[in-house]
C-alpha cells in the first residue's frame, strides 16, 4: 500500500472535504471538525483524569484499606475504570460536541465507525453493555477484596478474567477484519499516514491487547494457587490427596 | 421477510443454479453437491460419533478414575470435544469432499462460508487455532481433575471460562452481524425458508449460546467456593479475617 500513501490527500497537504478511507466513500453528511486536535485530546484526557479521580476518591471513601493496596491492585483499578469509561465514551452521537468530534478525528483510522458497519456496530453494542458493566464491575470487585486473607475474592478473578477474554478477542477481531479487508478486496478503511495507521490504529488499540493478557496471567495464576491449596489440604472427600503441609 | 419467502427459488420448487443469499450474490466457481443430504449429515454424525468414541476411550485408558466422574464432568467432556471436533470442520476445503459438500448446505443459511466475508475470515481463523486447541485442553482438563479433594483443578476452570467466554462472545457476534446487515442493509445472507433461518442458522448455533452460560456459571460457583474457603481459613497474612470455621 506505500503507492497509496498519498492518495487523498488535494495538492497543498490538507485533508480534502470527506477525508476518510477508502477515497470515494459515501458519506452525504460529512461535516468537518470544528475543533482542533489539541482541544479534542485536552478534552477527553481531562475527562477521563476527572472521572479516575472521583472514582478513586470513592473507593478509598468505601474501603479505607484500598489506600494500603499493593501497586499493581491499584494500576489495575485504574485500567479497569478507565476501560469503562472510553467504552461508554465509545458510542457516537450524531452532532457536533467534543465527543462527536473525537470520534470522527478517530475515525480517520478506521471509517467502519461512520459507516454503520454491521460488524462495528455488534461490537459497539456488546461493547457498551458487556465490557463496559463488566469492566466497572471488575473495579469494584477489586476494591471489595482488598485485604481479604487470600488477597482478593474469587468475584474478582472471574470478572476480571471475562472482561479480559472479551477484550482480548475484540481487538483481534477488530485488527483482523480491517487488515483481512484490506489484503481482500484492496480497499483499508484506515488513511494510511503514519499517525493514523500506526498512532491511532495500531497503538492506540495495542493495550487491549498487552494488559488483558497480564491479566489473564495474574488471574489464572491466582486462581491455581488457591485450587492447589484447596487440592492440597483439603480434607472430606479426598481420594488421592497428599496433604503437603496442615496450617495449625 | 415474509413476501420474500420464495424468492431465489426457480418455479417448481428446486433450488436454482446459486441458491445462495442475497440473490445474485456472485459466485463464479459454484458446483452443486452431488451428494444428498441425508449421506452428509450420516458421514458428519458418523465422523463425530467415531471421534467421540475414541477420545473417551483415550481418556479412560489415561485415568481410569474417569469412569467414576460424574455425569456433568462426562457431559462437558463430550462437550469440549465436540467443539474441537466442530470447530476443526470449520475451515472449508474448496473440493467436492464430505466436509465441502457439508459446508455448502450449510452455508445455504449463511453465505458468508463460502464469500471470503472478512468478518468470517477472522473469526474462522481464531476458532481453529484458539477455540479448538482451548477445547481441547478443556477436556483434557477435565479428565486430568478427576479424584482431586476440590473436584477438580484450578486449570480446568480457568480453560472452561476462556473457552466459554470465546464461544459465547463468538456466537453473538456471528447472530449478530447477520442481523444487523439484513436489518440496516436489507440484503440477508441467509435464505428465508424455515430449514435454513431457524433451524440451520438459528437452533445450530444456540448450543453455544446456551451450554457457555451454564459453563461460566458453573466454574464461577466452583471458583468463588474455593475462595471463600481460602479466605475464611487461611492463616498468614490475613488481616480482616474471621475464620468462621477450621479444620483440624
Amino acid at each position: 500500500m506505500a503507492t497509496a500513501a498519498g492518495e487523498g490527500l488535494v495538492p497543498n497537504g490538507q485533508l480534502p472535504a470527506q477525508p476518510y478511507y477508502p477515497p470515494g466513500l459515501s458519506m452525504p453528511h460529512y461535516a468537518p471538525n470544528t475543533l482542533p486536535l489539541w482541544q479534542l485530546f485536552a478534552y477527553f484526557l481531562s475527562a477521563l483524569g476527572s472521572f479516575l479521580g472521583v472514582l478513586c476518591v470513592i473507593a478509598v471513601l468505601m474501603k479505607p484499606q484500598f489506600r494500603r493496596a499493593s501497586l499493581s491492585d491499584k494500576a489495575l483499578f485504574v485500567w479497569f475504570t478507565m476501560c469503562y469509561f472510553v467504552m461508554n465514551h465509545a458510542s457516537l452521537a450524531g452532532d457536533q460536541s467534543f465527543r462527536a468530534q473525537l470520534w470522527k478525528e478517530y475515525a480517520l483510522s478506521d471509517s467502519r465507525y461512520l459507516t454503520s458497519d454491521p460488524f462495528m456496530l455488534c461490537v459497539e453494542g456488546l461493547t457498551v453493555v458487556v465490557h463496559g458493566t463488566l469492566s466497572f464491575a471488575a473495579a469494584a470487585a477489586i476494591v471489595d477484596g482488598v485485604g481479604l486473607p487470600a488477597g482478593s475474592s474469587g468475584l474478582r478473578h472471574i470478572l476480571q478474567m471475562l472482561v479480559s477474554t472479551v477484550h482480548l478477542f475484540g481487538v483481534l477481531l477488530y485488527y483482523g477484519t480491517l487488515l483481512f479487508q484490506e489484503a481482500l478486496q484492496g480497499a483499508s478503511h484506515c488513511r494510511p499516514e503514519f499517525l493514523y495507521r500506526w498512532v491511532y490504529f495500531g497503538a492506540m488499540n495495542a493495550p487491549w491487547v498487552v494488559v488483558p493478557i497480564y491479566i489473564l496471567y495474574s488471574s489464572a495464576s491466582q486462581i491455581c494457587q488457591v485450587f492447589v491449596a484447596a487440592n492440597g489440604a483439603n480434607t472430606g472427600k479426598a481420594n488421592r490427596a497428599e496433604p503437603t503441609k496442615k496450617t495449625q
